[in-house]
């Protein structure tokens, strides 16, 4: 048995619940007035639709999400032996700039807390190995909205000296304008200087009309957005990263891409292509300084990608672009669990992505292995 | 040498060009003051820009467009036999709909006509096959804004009757409403009757929100737009054909993606993931009927991809999803021209899609050959 690390696994610790449950615009807990239905999470702009009853608006968030014990049997139930955690979205990004700093501390140490608490009981003399016990690991969240960014790389920082914290994770917006944004360069280069991994994670998704207008984007429930919304506004923003220069100047900034890179994989030749025949870019010419640094080598330099794509074509595509050496198992826990409340059974999310992965390689390949939790001990110095 | 068939590549008909000339909002072509200077096509509203001067406003259609000996020039050069015509967007699209008709017939004669000129002078005696001569074959437009559908459904079924028509091409706003508007049904059921191949193409890209607005989007020149905009158009506009069920009522319907298609091999696991967890869609409780056939078998049955997506990482995907039998050479000209006017040399973007389908296979591999042109001409009866 290999040892198996999920690197894309999501909490919600109850005092960002208790924070959530304050608020009354996107992103909002609800609780229905009958007290044995889960809260509802409504973070969706097409879920915060009046026309539906706010007791039916958005998602169930169950236990699952801020209660750690249930990611312990989770765990337990589909093999992981360790499970890098990170506040789901929408992180910290909503909140007023004077808050920022608070709750980022507040919740990067309860997470600290979790993990140290949970490590000990599952190895009190520190002798066993990974894949000998239950552990956790995690990505810290970041007051993006603080005032000033200088607040952001003390937070950084700050986390470097936690023992159980490994990187950050961060949406799409940045300071509130993409992360194109050259105001975001002080975090870029904290990250560096701190060789610490951004796990870079879509929230927003892609404008309603993109498909089509909102009763067409809503005509299928969250498919549009969760499908497609996602892994392209996770494609944009890494995009936009790519053609400002952000991997030119911070050449060792390690980004870890959720869903395996959204598009990225499949794209990048499009994109080298597009940006060797953009008229701006020509050197001779052109207005603008175009990216130095090919998509392909960045992808094999700078970016690692999770395995969260459901099936063997987007795999070939990760391994091609990335190598097997860059690509992490992961489970989007507690997203997509059964819908016919077989929470007994193991997760179809979970085991699609289990059969990619073996489908993928030829028998005894250790590249499974690698995979499956080799990779993250190795790129997390997990212990 | 095997057989080299370009099934994406563009025309804009002489009396297409007119029409556009005649116009003064998008699309339009506008000829510069200096008469030395290519005329200019304005297609993307973002270069529909009044602060760009009017001379260099959207990009140059040189000859290229328009003269079929420029493209048999192209094809000779890059070793391609046979090439299968389209009209470049955005088609008819924008006609007023007692004008639809009329340019349809029109310009689908003189597609017609053009190839057997060609085809006349290439094979006289009518005695070669197909890798011994320089052929044109073409996808027809449909008036797709004619008062009523059966206008369109009557093209389909006259383009059958033209000697080297071999399917439509068709971008993604079908009546205006998006192809998973359910008054195309007429439409679809004339193409999956003719056994006419549909090939689904990208121009209205994503709203500029989708990119961080119109000055994030401009940043870059056309990059975004081309290079992730398109795709995902393509990819929602075949994912809402899916989720209406196009495919389980016309489980016959041939659909030749752009791009290799968009993004839908990469996505096509999450898409699958996010309809098996959808709500909406839960056999007893789920308000909306979900789509019976899964996004996999539609890949394989009904899907056609080309092999435009410049890298090995998408072509690995495409074949993974479609299989190797369904995905076709083609080069996307007369678009993507050297920027560096080296235009008596091998086009770059050309030879990285080549260069991908050798890398892509071992050494021999029939598949090399297959992709190249046998594919095409088994699928559209080439010959």
């Amino acid at each position: 048995m290999p040892l198996i690390v999920d690197i894309h696994t999501h909490v919600y610790p109850p005092a960002y619940m208790e924070m959530l449950r304050g608020r009354k615009t996107i992103p909002y807990v609800h609780d229905p007035a009958d007290s044995n239905e889960a809260p509802r999470l409504i973070i969706l702009s097409s879920d915060d639709d009046p026309s539906i009853p706010i007791d039916q608006r958005g998602r169930p968030v169950d236990s699952s999400y801020f209660d750690i014990n249930v990611k312990l049997t989770f765990m337990r139930r589909h093999g992981i032996h360790c499970s890098v955690i990170s506040l789901a979205n929408p992180w910290l990004d909503f909140l007023e700039p004077s808050e920022a700093q608070k709750w980022a501390q507040l919740i990067n140490d309860d997470i600290e807390a979790t993990c140290a608490q949970v490590n000990r009981a599952a190895d009190p003399k520190g002798t066993l190995a990974l894949h000998e016990k239950e552990t956790l690991f995690a990505f810290g969240a970041l007051p993006l909205s603080a005032p000033t960014p200088d607040i952001v790389v003390n937070e950084i920082k700050r986390l470097k000296s936690l023992p159980h914290l490994r990187g950050v994770i961060m949406g799409t917006s940045g300071l509130g304008n993409g992360l194109d944004d050259s105001r975001l360069d002080p975090i870029w280069a904290a990250l560096e200087e701190t060789q610490s991994l951004m796990f870079l994670h879509p929230h927003y998704g892609l404008p309603d009309e993109a498909f089509g207008g909102t009763e067409a984007t809503n005509r299928y429930g969250h498919v549009l957005p969760l499908a497609l919304g996602f892994p392209l506004e996770t494609t944009i923003a890494v995009t936009r990263m790519l053609l400002a220069g952000v991997f030119d100047r911070f050449p060792r900034l390690k980004v870890l891409l959720a869903h395996s890179g959204g598009t990225l994989p499949f794209l990048a030749g499009r994109i080298e292509s597009c940006i060797h025949h953009e008229r701006k870019f020509v050197a001779n010419g052109g207005d603008v300084v175009g990216p130095q640094r090919s998509v392909w080598d960045v992808l094999k330099t700078n970016i690692y990608l999770d395995a969260v794509v459901y099936g063997t074509a987007g795999l070939n595509a990760a391994m091609t672009a990335s190598g097997t050496d860059r690509l992490l198992f992961g489970t989007d826990h507690p997203f997509f669990p059964p819908l016919d409340g077989k929470e007994g059974n193991e997760w179809p999310s979970v085991t699609t992505n289990y059969k990619a992965i073996n489908d993928a390689f030829d028998t005894e390949d250790a590249s499974v292995a690698a995979v499956l939790g080799g990779n993250a001990a190795r790129i997390l110095d997990l212990h």
